[in-house]
Protein backbone atom coordinates (compact mmCIF):
# COMPACT_ATOMS: atom_id res chain seq x y z
CA UNK A 1 0.00 0.00 0.00
CA UNK A 2 2.78 2.68 1.40
CA UNK A 3 4.13 1.47 -2.60
CA UNK A 4 1.10 2.63 -4.55
CA UNK A 5 1.19 5.71 -2.45
CA UNK A 6 4.69 6.35 -3.50
CA UNK A 7 3.82 6.01 -7.00
CA UNK A 8 0.50 7.98 -7.17
CA UNK A 9 2.70 10.85 -5.59
CA UNK A 10 4.90 10.47 -8.33
CA UNK A 11 2.85 10.10 -10.81
CA UNK A 12 0.54 13.11 -9.47
CA UNK A 13 4.20 15.12 -8.89
CA UNK A 14 4.80 14.40 -12.89
CA UNK A 15 1.21 15.40 -13.83
CA UNK A 16 1.48 18.72 -12.12
CA UNK A 17 4.76 19.48 -13.91
CA UNK A 18 3.34 18.89 -17.34
CA UNK A 19 0.54 21.11 -16.19
CA UNK A 20 2.86 23.79 -15.58
CA UNK A 21 4.82 23.39 -18.63
CA UNK A 22 1.86 23.68 -20.91
CA UNK A 23 0.61 26.44 -18.58
CA UNK A 24 3.76 28.22 -19.37
CA UNK A 25 3.48 27.35 -22.93
CA UNK A 26 0.10 29.32 -22.71
CA UNK A 27 1.26 32.11 -20.64
CA UNK A 28 4.08 32.64 -23.20
CA UNK A 29 1.44 32.49 -26.30
CA UNK A 30 -0.69 35.29 -23.60
CA UNK A 31 2.35 37.40 -24.08
CA UNK A 32 2.66 37.05 -27.71
CA UNK A 33 -0.66 37.76 -28.81
CA UNK A 34 -0.79 41.04 -26.83
CA UNK A 35 2.45 41.91 -28.29
CA UNK A 36 0.90 41.31 -31.91
CA UNK A 37 -2.01 43.57 -31.05
CA UNK A 38 0.51 46.40 -29.45
CA UNK A 39 2.32 45.98 -33.32
CA UNK A 40 -0.63 46.42 -35.30
CA UNK A 41 -1.50 49.41 -33.38
CA UNK A 42 1.78 50.56 -33.66
CA UNK A 43 1.60 50.17 -37.56
CA UNK A 44 -1.52 51.42 -38.17
CA UNK A 45 -1.49 54.57 -36.51
CA UNK A 46 2.66 54.93 -37.40
CA UNK A 47 2.92 55.38 -33.72
CA UNK A 48 6.73 55.26 -32.94
CA UNK A 49 6.44 55.32 -29.14
CA UNK A 50 4.35 51.65 -29.30
CA UNK A 51 6.54 50.05 -31.57
CA UNK A 52 9.67 50.84 -28.86
CA UNK A 53 7.53 49.32 -26.50
CA UNK A 54 7.20 46.10 -28.43
CA UNK A 55 10.76 46.20 -29.49
CA UNK A 56 11.52 46.21 -25.89
CA UNK A 57 9.21 43.92 -24.71
CA UNK A 58 10.87 40.53 -26.89
CA UNK A 59 13.34 40.56 -24.07
CA UNK A 60 11.02 38.92 -22.09
CA UNK A 61 9.74 36.31 -24.63
CA UNK A 62 12.80 35.57 -25.68
CA UNK A 63 13.86 34.18 -21.69
CA UNK A 64 9.92 32.40 -21.33
CA UNK A 65 11.20 29.93 -24.66
CA UNK A 66 14.40 29.27 -23.02
CA UNK A 67 13.02 28.84 -19.48
CA UNK A 68 10.23 26.57 -21.59
CA UNK A 69 13.12 24.71 -22.98
CA UNK A 70 14.71 23.67 -19.80
CA UNK A 71 11.63 22.89 -18.60
CA UNK A 72 10.75 20.50 -21.18
CA UNK A 73 14.61 18.82 -21.27
CA UNK A 74 14.06 18.35 -17.29
CA UNK A 75 11.04 16.34 -17.74
CA UNK A 76 12.32 14.67 -20.45
CA UNK A 77 15.74 13.60 -18.47
CA UNK A 78 14.09 12.96 -15.28
CA UNK A 79 10.53 11.57 -15.91
CA UNK A 80 11.46 9.74 -18.88
CA UNK A 81 7.68 10.05 -20.54
CA UNK A 82 5.99 8.20 -22.87
CA UNK A 83 3.30 8.06 -24.90
CA UNK A 84 0.93 11.16 -25.16
CA UNK A 85 2.83 12.67 -22.88
CA UNK A 86 5.93 12.43 -24.63
CA UNK A 87 3.89 13.75 -27.53
CA UNK A 88 2.89 17.12 -25.23
CA UNK A 89 6.59 17.58 -24.00
CA UNK A 90 7.88 17.52 -27.76
CA UNK A 91 4.82 19.86 -29.02
CA UNK A 92 5.55 22.38 -26.29
CA UNK A 93 8.96 22.60 -27.07
CA UNK A 94 8.69 22.72 -31.16
CA UNK A 95 5.57 25.39 -30.23
CA UNK A 96 7.92 27.66 -28.01
CA UNK A 97 10.05 27.85 -30.48
CA UNK A 98 7.13 29.36 -32.95
CA UNK A 99 5.91 31.71 -30.05
CA UNK A 100 9.18 32.91 -30.12
CA UNK A 101 9.19 33.72 -34.23
CA UNK A 102 5.85 35.21 -33.94
CA UNK A 103 7.93 37.49 -31.15
CA UNK A 104 10.94 37.93 -33.70
CA UNK A 105 8.54 38.94 -37.07
CA UNK A 106 6.41 41.16 -34.16
CA UNK A 107 9.88 43.37 -33.61
CA UNK A 108 10.32 43.44 -37.23
CA UNK A 109 6.95 44.69 -38.44
CA UNK A 110 7.94 47.34 -35.44
CA UNK A 111 10.72 48.28 -36.65
CA UNK A 112 8.93 49.23 -39.97
CA UNK A 113 6.08 51.46 -38.36
CA UNK A 114 8.60 53.54 -37.19
CA UNK A 115 10.10 54.08 -40.37
CA UNK A 116 6.46 54.35 -41.70
CA UNK A 117 6.30 56.90 -38.69
CA UNK A 118 9.45 59.23 -40.19
CA UNK A 119 7.40 59.53 -43.31
CA UNK A 120 4.88 61.74 -44.69
CA UNK A 121 1.54 60.07 -44.41
CA UNK A 122 1.04 58.52 -47.45
CA UNK A 123 -2.24 56.96 -48.97
CA UNK A 124 -0.82 53.30 -47.83
CA UNK A 125 -2.74 50.60 -47.95
CA UNK A 126 -4.00 50.21 -44.25
CA UNK A 127 -7.11 48.33 -44.61
CA UNK A 128 -5.42 46.00 -45.98
CA UNK A 129 -3.29 45.44 -43.56
CA UNK A 130 -5.46 45.50 -40.65
CA UNK A 131 -7.31 42.85 -42.38
CA UNK A 132 -4.40 40.31 -42.87
CA UNK A 133 -3.40 41.39 -38.83
CA UNK A 134 -6.58 40.88 -37.79
CA UNK A 135 -6.74 37.34 -39.79
CA UNK A 136 -2.96 35.97 -38.28
CA UNK A 137 -3.65 37.21 -35.02
CA UNK A 138 -7.27 35.08 -34.52
CA UNK A 139 -5.51 32.41 -36.24
CA UNK A 140 -3.02 32.85 -33.42
CA UNK A 141 -5.77 33.15 -31.00
CA UNK A 142 -7.29 29.55 -31.93
CA UNK A 143 -3.94 28.02 -32.03
CA UNK A 144 -3.35 28.45 -28.48
CA UNK A 145 -6.91 28.02 -27.67
CA UNK A 146 -6.55 24.60 -29.70
CA UNK A 147 -3.70 23.89 -27.71
CA UNK A 148 -5.22 24.95 -24.17
CA UNK A 149 -8.22 22.89 -25.34
CA UNK A 150 -6.69 20.23 -27.04
CA UNK A 151 -9.39 21.04 -29.85
CA UNK A 152 -8.29 19.24 -33.19
CA UNK A 153 -11.12 20.55 -35.17
CA UNK A 154 -10.27 24.00 -34.19
CA UNK A 155 -6.45 23.25 -34.75
CA UNK A 156 -7.42 21.39 -38.10
CA UNK A 157 -9.38 25.03 -38.94
CA UNK A 158 -6.33 26.86 -38.37
CA UNK A 159 -4.28 24.75 -40.69
CA UNK A 160 -6.75 24.75 -43.48
CA UNK A 161 -7.32 28.41 -43.14
CA UNK A 162 -3.80 29.17 -43.59
CA UNK A 163 -4.42 29.14 -47.44
CA UNK A 164 -6.80 31.79 -47.55
CA UNK A 165 -4.19 34.14 -45.36
CA UNK A 166 -2.28 33.39 -48.55
CA UNK A 167 -4.63 34.46 -50.70
CA UNK A 168 -5.03 38.21 -48.97
CA UNK A 169 -1.31 38.05 -48.95
CA UNK A 170 -0.85 37.70 -52.71
CA UNK A 171 -3.86 40.55 -53.16
CA UNK A 172 -2.19 42.91 -50.72
CA UNK A 173 1.34 42.55 -52.34
CA UNK A 174 -0.79 43.23 -55.69
CA UNK A 175 -2.08 46.54 -54.93
CA UNK A 176 0.69 47.11 -53.39
CA UNK A 177 2.99 46.63 -56.10
CA UNK A 178 0.45 49.12 -58.13
CA UNK A 179 0.79 51.99 -55.87
CA UNK A 180 4.93 52.13 -56.12
CA UNK A 181 4.74 51.71 -59.53
CA UNK A 182 1.68 55.16 -60.18
CA UNK A 183 3.91 56.87 -58.32
CA UNK A 184 7.48 56.94 -57.74
CA UNK A 185 7.24 58.86 -54.22
CA UNK A 186 5.77 56.29 -52.90
CA UNK A 187 8.16 53.60 -52.87
CA UNK A 188 9.75 54.06 -49.32
CA UNK A 189 6.47 54.02 -48.03
CA UNK A 190 5.49 51.30 -49.34
CA UNK A 191 8.26 48.92 -49.53
CA UNK A 192 8.19 49.51 -45.65
CA UNK A 193 4.25 47.75 -45.79
CA UNK A 194 5.52 45.33 -48.03
CA UNK A 195 7.90 43.76 -45.06
CA UNK A 196 5.44 44.04 -42.19
CA UNK A 197 2.58 42.65 -44.81
CA UNK A 198 5.48 39.43 -44.80
CA UNK A 199 5.83 39.33 -41.62
CA UNK A 200 2.63 39.14 -40.68
CA UNK A 201 2.09 36.09 -43.52
CA UNK A 202 4.92 35.02 -41.28
CA UNK A 203 3.01 35.03 -38.35
CA UNK A 204 0.00 33.05 -40.12
CA UNK A 205 2.66 30.23 -41.16
CA UNK A 206 3.90 30.12 -37.24
CA UNK A 207 0.43 29.87 -35.99
CA UNK A 208 -0.07 27.04 -38.24
CA UNK A 209 3.18 25.44 -37.02
CA UNK A 210 1.66 25.19 -33.79
CA UNK A 211 -1.82 24.17 -34.79
CA UNK A 212 0.02 21.14 -36.59
CA UNK A 213 1.41 20.55 -33.15
CA UNK A 214 -1.69 20.35 -31.48
CA UNK A 215 -3.15 17.68 -34.26
CA UNK A 216 0.34 15.89 -33.91
CA UNK A 217 -0.49 15.52 -29.92
CA UNK A 218 -3.96 14.70 -30.31
CA UNK A 219 -3.57 11.79 -33.19
CA UNK A 220 -0.16 10.90 -32.54
CA UNK A 221 -0.55 12.41 -36.73
CA UNK A 222 2.39 14.14 -38.03
CA UNK A 223 0.48 16.75 -40.38
CA UNK A 224 3.10 18.91 -41.53
CA UNK A 225 3.33 19.13 -45.03
CA UNK A 226 0.17 17.54 -45.71
CA UNK A 227 -2.24 19.05 -48.68
CA UNK A 228 -4.84 20.88 -47.92
CA UNK A 229 -7.89 18.57 -49.03
CA UNK A 230 -6.26 15.71 -46.75
CA UNK A 231 -6.64 17.85 -43.88
CA UNK A 232 -10.20 18.49 -45.49
CA UNK A 233 -10.77 14.62 -45.23
CA UNK A 234 -9.39 14.99 -41.36
CA UNK A 235 -11.85 17.55 -40.63
CA UNK A 236 -14.75 15.46 -41.31
CA UNK A 237 -13.71 12.18 -40.27
CA UNK A 238 -13.41 14.49 -37.09
CA UNK A 239 -17.18 15.47 -37.37
CA UNK A 240 -18.36 12.16 -37.81
CA UNK B 1 28.82 -12.13 -17.08
CA UNK B 2 25.83 -12.83 -19.11
CA UNK B 3 23.83 -9.60 -17.62
CA UNK B 4 26.98 -7.55 -18.50
CA UNK B 5 27.22 -8.73 -22.08
CA UNK B 6 23.11 -8.24 -22.62
CA UNK B 7 23.72 -4.57 -21.31
CA UNK B 8 26.84 -3.68 -23.34
CA UNK B 9 24.78 -4.88 -26.24
CA UNK B 10 22.07 -3.03 -25.18
CA UNK B 11 24.02 0.35 -25.50
CA UNK B 12 25.89 -0.54 -28.42
CA UNK B 13 22.32 -0.77 -30.16
CA UNK B 14 21.64 2.65 -28.62
CA UNK B 15 24.54 3.99 -29.29
CA UNK B 16 24.08 2.95 -33.24
CA UNK B 17 20.74 4.74 -33.30
CA UNK B 18 21.68 7.83 -31.86
CA UNK B 19 24.66 7.63 -34.80
CA UNK B 20 22.18 6.65 -37.18
CA UNK B 21 20.04 9.90 -36.37
CA UNK B 22 22.86 12.04 -36.73
CA UNK B 23 23.92 10.87 -39.96
CA UNK B 24 20.76 11.12 -41.35
CA UNK B 25 20.46 14.56 -40.32
CA UNK B 26 24.01 15.25 -41.65
CA UNK B 27 22.36 13.31 -45.10
CA UNK B 28 19.53 16.15 -44.74
CA UNK B 29 21.67 18.51 -44.76
CA UNK B 30 23.49 17.64 -47.82
CA UNK B 31 20.64 17.19 -49.73
CA UNK B 32 19.67 21.07 -48.60
CA UNK B 33 22.99 22.34 -48.99
CA UNK B 34 22.71 20.79 -52.81
CA UNK B 35 19.25 22.47 -53.02
CA UNK B 36 20.94 25.71 -52.24
CA UNK B 37 23.59 25.78 -54.70
CA UNK B 38 20.90 24.78 -57.27
CA UNK B 39 19.26 27.60 -56.31
CA UNK B 40 21.44 30.06 -56.19
CA UNK B 41 22.70 28.70 -60.08
CA UNK B 42 18.64 29.24 -61.02
CA UNK B 43 18.78 32.86 -59.34
CA UNK B 44 21.47 33.98 -61.28
CA UNK B 45 21.02 32.62 -64.03
CA UNK B 46 17.20 33.53 -64.22
CA UNK B 47 17.24 29.39 -65.50
CA UNK B 48 13.68 28.44 -64.70
CA UNK B 49 14.00 24.77 -65.72
CA UNK B 50 16.91 25.08 -62.81
CA UNK B 51 14.00 26.40 -60.52
CA UNK B 52 11.62 23.54 -61.32
CA UNK B 53 13.74 21.24 -59.99
CA UNK B 54 14.46 23.27 -56.63
CA UNK B 55 10.98 23.44 -56.16
CA UNK B 56 10.60 19.76 -56.96
CA UNK B 57 12.84 18.52 -55.01
CA UNK B 58 11.62 19.64 -51.60
CA UNK B 59 9.30 16.99 -51.14
CA UNK B 60 12.42 14.87 -50.57
CA UNK B 61 13.75 17.36 -47.81
CA UNK B 62 9.80 17.28 -46.13
CA UNK B 63 9.70 13.51 -46.23
CA UNK B 64 13.31 13.65 -44.43
CA UNK B 65 12.38 16.00 -41.60
CA UNK B 66 9.36 14.14 -40.57
CA UNK B 67 11.89 10.32 -40.68
CA UNK B 68 14.18 12.25 -38.51
CA UNK B 69 11.30 13.74 -36.07
CA UNK B 70 9.91 10.64 -35.64
CA UNK B 71 13.69 8.45 -35.40
CA UNK B 72 14.06 11.27 -32.63
CA UNK B 73 10.68 10.93 -30.59
CA UNK B 74 11.24 6.57 -30.86
CA UNK B 75 14.71 7.36 -29.16
CA UNK B 76 12.98 9.50 -26.56
CA UNK B 77 10.41 6.95 -25.42
CA UNK B 78 12.24 3.70 -26.05
CA UNK B 79 15.60 4.98 -24.54
CA UNK B 80 15.20 7.11 -22.35
CA UNK B 81 18.30 8.78 -22.89
CA UNK B 82 19.90 11.10 -20.52
CA UNK B 83 22.91 13.99 -20.37
CA UNK B 84 24.68 14.14 -23.40
CA UNK B 85 22.67 12.17 -25.22
CA UNK B 86 19.38 13.80 -24.82
CA UNK B 87 21.35 16.86 -25.65
CA UNK B 88 21.90 15.27 -28.97
CA UNK B 89 18.31 14.25 -29.59
CA UNK B 90 16.84 17.41 -28.82
CA UNK B 91 19.66 19.33 -30.84
CA UNK B 92 18.83 17.07 -33.97
CA UNK B 93 15.27 17.89 -33.42
CA UNK B 94 15.77 21.30 -33.60
CA UNK B 95 17.84 21.58 -36.67
CA UNK B 96 15.77 19.52 -39.08
CA UNK B 97 13.40 22.26 -38.48
CA UNK B 98 15.66 24.60 -39.58
CA UNK B 99 17.01 22.71 -42.10
CA UNK B 100 13.52 22.48 -43.53
CA UNK B 101 12.58 26.14 -43.04
CA UNK B 102 15.89 26.09 -45.92
CA UNK B 103 14.26 24.21 -47.72
CA UNK B 104 11.29 26.28 -47.51
CA UNK B 105 13.16 29.22 -48.28
CA UNK B 106 15.31 27.64 -51.89
CA UNK B 107 11.97 26.87 -52.96
CA UNK B 108 10.79 30.59 -52.42
CA UNK B 109 13.89 31.70 -54.21
CA UNK B 110 13.50 29.19 -56.94
CA UNK B 111 9.97 30.90 -57.34
CA UNK B 112 11.41 34.56 -57.45
CA UNK B 113 14.41 33.09 -60.29
CA UNK B 114 11.07 31.75 -61.95
CA UNK B 115 9.42 34.86 -62.19
CA UNK B 116 12.62 36.86 -62.94
CA UNK B 117 13.74 34.71 -66.04
CA UNK B 118 10.20 35.85 -67.61
CA UNK B 119 11.29 39.43 -67.50
CA UNK B 120 13.43 40.95 -70.07
CA UNK B 121 17.20 41.27 -68.26
CA UNK B 122 17.83 44.32 -66.22
CA UNK B 123 20.76 45.66 -64.87
CA UNK B 124 19.88 43.85 -61.24
CA UNK B 125 22.39 43.31 -58.03
CA UNK B 126 23.27 39.73 -59.11
CA UNK B 127 26.53 41.01 -57.93
CA UNK B 128 25.20 41.59 -54.32
CA UNK B 129 23.28 38.65 -54.72
CA UNK B 130 25.86 36.54 -55.70
CA UNK B 131 27.90 37.52 -52.29
CA UNK B 132 25.44 37.06 -49.95
CA UNK B 133 24.86 33.42 -51.22
CA UNK B 134 27.74 32.16 -51.13
CA UNK B 135 28.18 33.80 -47.40
CA UNK B 136 24.91 32.25 -46.30
CA UNK B 137 25.78 28.68 -47.97
CA UNK B 138 29.19 28.88 -46.80
CA UNK B 139 27.94 29.39 -43.17
CA UNK B 140 25.58 26.44 -43.55
CA UNK B 141 28.53 24.11 -44.73
CA UNK B 142 29.77 25.22 -41.50
CA UNK B 143 27.08 25.20 -39.16
CA UNK B 144 26.87 21.55 -40.52
CA UNK B 145 30.59 20.61 -40.39
CA UNK B 146 30.14 22.00 -36.99
CA UNK B 147 27.57 19.53 -35.90
CA UNK B 148 29.37 16.31 -38.07
CA UNK B 149 32.70 17.10 -35.54
CA UNK B 150 31.24 18.80 -32.79
CA UNK B 151 33.39 21.85 -33.42
CA UNK B 152 32.20 24.18 -30.94
CA UNK B 153 34.37 27.17 -32.00
CA UNK B 154 33.18 26.90 -35.47
CA UNK B 155 29.51 26.85 -34.96
CA UNK B 156 30.53 29.83 -32.24
CA UNK B 157 32.23 31.20 -35.52
CA UNK B 158 29.16 31.11 -37.15
CA UNK B 159 26.88 32.61 -35.21
CA UNK B 160 29.06 35.68 -34.88
CA UNK B 161 29.19 35.54 -38.47
CA UNK B 162 25.31 36.22 -39.29
CA UNK B 163 25.92 39.69 -37.79
CA UNK B 164 28.41 40.32 -41.09
CA UNK B 165 25.34 38.94 -43.06
CA UNK B 166 22.80 41.27 -42.24
CA UNK B 167 25.27 44.31 -42.78
CA UNK B 168 25.35 42.78 -46.55
CA UNK B 169 21.61 42.30 -46.69
CA UNK B 170 20.65 46.15 -45.21
CA UNK B 171 23.73 47.04 -47.72
CA UNK B 172 22.28 45.53 -51.05
CA UNK B 173 18.77 46.13 -50.12
CA UNK B 174 19.61 50.15 -49.97
CA UNK B 175 21.21 49.59 -53.57
CA UNK B 176 17.90 47.65 -54.78
CA UNK B 177 16.15 50.82 -53.16
CA UNK B 178 17.92 53.43 -55.28
CA UNK B 179 18.11 51.05 -58.34
CA UNK B 180 14.28 51.05 -58.10
CA UNK B 181 13.98 54.98 -57.23
CA UNK B 182 16.00 55.70 -60.51
CA UNK B 183 13.90 54.10 -63.06
CA UNK B 184 10.24 52.48 -62.47
CA UNK B 185 10.34 50.42 -65.00
CA UNK B 186 13.20 48.50 -62.86
CA UNK B 187 10.31 47.66 -60.26
CA UNK B 188 9.30 44.32 -61.06
CA UNK B 189 12.74 43.19 -61.78
CA UNK B 190 14.25 44.40 -58.80
CA UNK B 191 10.76 43.58 -55.60
CA UNK B 192 11.98 40.15 -57.28
CA UNK B 193 15.62 40.24 -56.27
CA UNK B 194 14.29 41.52 -52.81
CA UNK B 195 12.36 38.70 -51.68
CA UNK B 196 15.73 36.80 -52.96
CA UNK B 197 17.73 38.40 -50.70
CA UNK B 198 15.40 38.28 -48.04
CA UNK B 199 15.44 34.68 -47.98
CA UNK B 200 19.06 34.50 -48.25
CA UNK B 201 18.94 36.42 -45.20
CA UNK B 202 16.84 34.33 -43.61
CA UNK B 203 19.30 31.03 -44.58
CA UNK B 204 21.94 32.44 -42.71
CA UNK B 205 19.74 32.94 -39.65
CA UNK B 206 18.84 29.08 -39.85
CA UNK B 207 22.32 28.10 -40.10
CA UNK B 208 22.74 30.14 -37.08
CA UNK B 209 20.33 28.40 -35.02
CA UNK B 210 22.13 25.43 -36.15
CA UNK B 211 25.19 26.09 -34.96
CA UNK B 212 23.65 27.53 -31.45
CA UNK B 213 22.46 24.03 -31.01
CA UNK B 214 25.88 22.86 -31.65
CA UNK B 215 27.02 24.82 -29.10
CA UNK B 216 23.96 23.59 -26.63
CA UNK B 217 24.74 20.74 -27.67
CA UNK B 218 28.86 20.32 -26.66
CA UNK B 219 28.34 23.10 -23.84
CA UNK B 220 25.27 21.98 -22.35
CA UNK B 221 24.45 25.94 -22.56
CA UNK B 222 21.63 27.95 -24.09
CA UNK B 223 23.88 30.86 -26.66
CA UNK B 224 20.36 31.56 -28.01
CA UNK B 225 19.38 35.74 -27.61
CA UNK B 226 23.19 36.43 -26.54
CA UNK B 227 24.87 39.28 -27.47
CA UNK B 228 27.64 39.16 -30.42
CA UNK B 229 30.46 40.32 -27.43
CA UNK B 230 29.57 37.47 -24.71
CA UNK B 231 29.83 34.90 -28.01
CA UNK B 232 33.32 36.83 -28.53
CA UNK B 233 34.25 35.97 -25.05
CA UNK B 234 32.89 32.32 -24.92
CA UNK B 235 35.49 32.09 -28.15
CA UNK B 236 38.35 33.40 -26.36
CA UNK B 237 37.80 31.13 -23.43
CA UNK B 238 37.29 28.34 -25.63
CA UNK B 239 40.71 29.34 -27.46
CA UNK B 240 42.65 29.64 -24.34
Amino acid sequence: MQGDQHKQHISGQFNAELDAMKQHLLEMGGLVEQQMGLTMDALLHRDSGQAAAVIASDKEINAMELQIDEECSRILALRQPAASDLRLVLAVAKSTTDLERIGDEATKIARQAIKLSELPPSTGNSTELRQIGRHVSQMLRDALDSFARLDVRKAIEVVVDDGSVDTEYDSAMRSLVTLMMEDARNISGVLHEMWALRGLERVGDHATNIAEQVIYLVRGMDVRHMKPAELQDLLSEDAS
